[in-house]
């Protein structure tokens, strides 16, 4: 078991890296995005299964083949730029590890069993991340997605168009979804509570609401030598102050949030800049107190803005709801991983694509063990015992779901 | 002679203009700059001007013909990015206007008079500003330039020689150096001095002391949703409140301070920043005072970064010591320009192509009235009342310091 996780690790690890910072750059519709689709289907090939993409460009391997009531795993292998090499892809390997494992113990499912890869997870390249389970279910129309633009204005459209896809064939695909019985995501850790606790495996029970904001600051350029300071509307001095006020009131609230793109205009260093576009990410266990927490840092914005003279528009540029992953299920799969003890369950607070499947078909996750808690960072990292440990979990809870018997 | 300014001026303004916002993105080496420099060329040749460019790319209009002792007017072409349109070439197009103006009277210069253009003035496209003029005095060397790199990776050497110049020929030029007599620079003032005290044109007396200092705020990439407030190492935490102390600095001090430029690494909405780059610019009267503000920004962002468990390294990335223009050639200017009332003498916090100058040869500045004191944006504008007041201003002066006369 794990000479084959070992094995189909090495075969992904050099795609997308970055040799200097170890950091992975996996774009979707990129040359790489391509060499990691063309990994996966070789591989999944290779194990005798049936591979096909759906109309949003997800793919779908089928063992024995495609049918009604199956076992879906999986996960996605896009990443954020200079992230980690485990966000995404260890869901992915170890779904084909677990094949691997069932084959060897003579297993084979009596239910249908899919390995599946989401596209666009993270939304580094187009901003909106689970584009591939949010077309799916259509919780995003295709409409909006073909005209999302990335950073040098290329559309989505057309970036798929020249991965060799159809764009005209997205949107949701209710009958593909209807077949989906139980779909389980196995993933790395965000958090150290796994590290707290001293296990390799648990189940994701909740995944907290969580949503994403962008505040424009617009004030008055101006010759940064020459202007004197009472003539000035800078719009980077409300920014920075909102910056503190988006960490006390994370504090405050005992919730999460984030500045971590910002986008200047004109950006040069003798100029007071005209605008300061920031985007907030924030999140918290129950809807309530990220509502509570995102107005008090929009009224932190807008008292700054007005002191400094600066106009601020802010709006909700992304929303998703708390989800709680179907009790029985979870409990099902703790009992299946944990043996005696069952496995410990967790709230997170990051998206996963098995949030997204939650609205339309029963779904939940298993975590493994980070022990630096690190992601989205070249640092990420899960010890090699606990990478095995993962592939057994996932073997029994697809051994269970599928009802495999031997041949 | 408002005829011969207004016409030129329309020639001008449609090269390297934004249609939408109306501002200019005139960078250096760029087909834009090509157009500029043709424009030039073509304009200076038209009046019967000779016309060379020097070994660093600066362009020299001579009439009658090269030789020593030779007063010399002129200024720059390019701009910062979404810039003005009167910042450089304003003195460009004031001093061709001013040599009709000197021809129509019948006056013909007994000194031999130039009309330069300085490239690079603004440091919009390599990082470092008036590198035309630091060239030429030796104040920057010829080796460094040429490896300055802009935010595509493309060096000074390859753009200047694509541009169809010699990066070879680049350096100290102390021969040309010597043919200077005297040197001064028309510029829009680029504050509201002249526009508070009701006059159209001023005299530059002092260039305030002035640099750019780098701020490298280093912390922990990690995910946006799932990393606590406790366990983080964000970066943009103390970035934000070195932005707040810059301006309780440049207050306290009586000075300016700027943070317009940063960069952000990995950028992206869900993952704390690995990385804030930010660039300070800070102006100040005195050298000391200056020096001051900077100690007291650099103690303020050591302290945040350290609450913040980030790291910083920050350092001086130019500096240019005040520039007092010398005493009697200001006053002689004002006495020129002002009529009765001699015109004011200004302090500036900008850094001019001048000021360079002025470690070499003797130089001074005409600064023209700017009713808002807006510059380095698209509004930055002078009334054309006050553009025409410029070349009759500069047109005395040319004619006294060139000693010319009637045919």
């Amino acid at each position: 078991m794990s000479d084959t996780f070992d094995r189909l690790w090495a075969g992904l690890a050099p795609l997308g890296r970055d040799r200097t910072t170890g950091g992975y750059r996996r774009l979707s519709w990129t040359p790489v995005d391509a060499e990691l689709r063309a990994w996966f289907t070789s591989e999944a090939q290779a194990r005798g299964m049936t591979v096909e993409a759906d109309g949003n460009g997800n793919l779908w391997a089928w063992w024995p083949e495609a049918g009604p009531d199956a076992v879906v795993t999986g996960s996605h292998l896009d990443s954020v730029p200079n992230g980690g090499g485990y966000d995404g892809p260890l869901g992915v390997v170890s779904a084909l590890a677990a094949v691997d494992e069932l084959k060897q113990r003579g297993l084979r499912p009596q239910r249908p069993l899919a390995v599946v890869v989401f596209v666009e997870e993270e939304g580094a390249r187009f901003g909106v991340p689970r584009l591939g389970s949010r077309l799916l279910t259509g919780a995003i129309t295709a409409e909006r997605v073909r005209g999302l633009t990335d950073a040098d204005g290329v559309t989505w459209a057309r970036a798929m168009t020249e991965a060799g896809l159809d764009p005209e064939r997205m949107g949701a695909d209710p009958e593909r979804l209807a077949r989906i019985g139980v779909f389980v995501e196995l993933h790395i850790e965000q958090g150290r509570f796994l590290a707290h606790h001293g296990v390799p495996v648990g189940v994701g029970a909740t995944v907290w609401p969580h949503g994403r904001w962008r505040l424009d600051f617009s004030g008055q350029a101006d010759h940064a030598g020459t202007t004197r300071i009472a003539d000035r509307n800078d719009p980077m001095l409300p920014f920075a102050e909102t910056v503190s006020a988006v960490r006390r009131a994370a504090l405050e609230h005992d919730a999460v949030a984030t500045v971590g793109r910002v986008w200047l205009t004109p950006n040069t260093s003798n100029s007071i800049p005209s605008r300061v576009r920031a985007w907030l990410d924030a999140r918290a266990p129950q809807e309530a107190t990220l509502r509570a927490m995102v107005h008090d840092i929009d009224m932190a914005a807008r008292v700054a803005a007005a002191e400094h003279g600066v106009s601020l528009s802010s709006f909700q540029e992304s929303f998703f709801p708390r989800v709680d992953f179907p009790r029985e299920l979870c409990h099902r799969l703790a009992a299946l991983v944990g043996g005696e003890t069952p496995a410990p369950l967790l709230s997170t607070g990051a998206g996963h694509d098995a949030a997204i499947l939650a609205s339309a078909v029963p779904a939940s996750m298993l975590f493994v063990r980070n022990p630096t808690g690190i992601s989205h960072a070249p640092e990420e990292r899960v010890d090699p015992a606990d990478c095995h440990a993962g592939v057994a979990a996932l073997t029994e809870v697809l051994a269970d779901l599928t009802e495999a018997k031997r041949h």
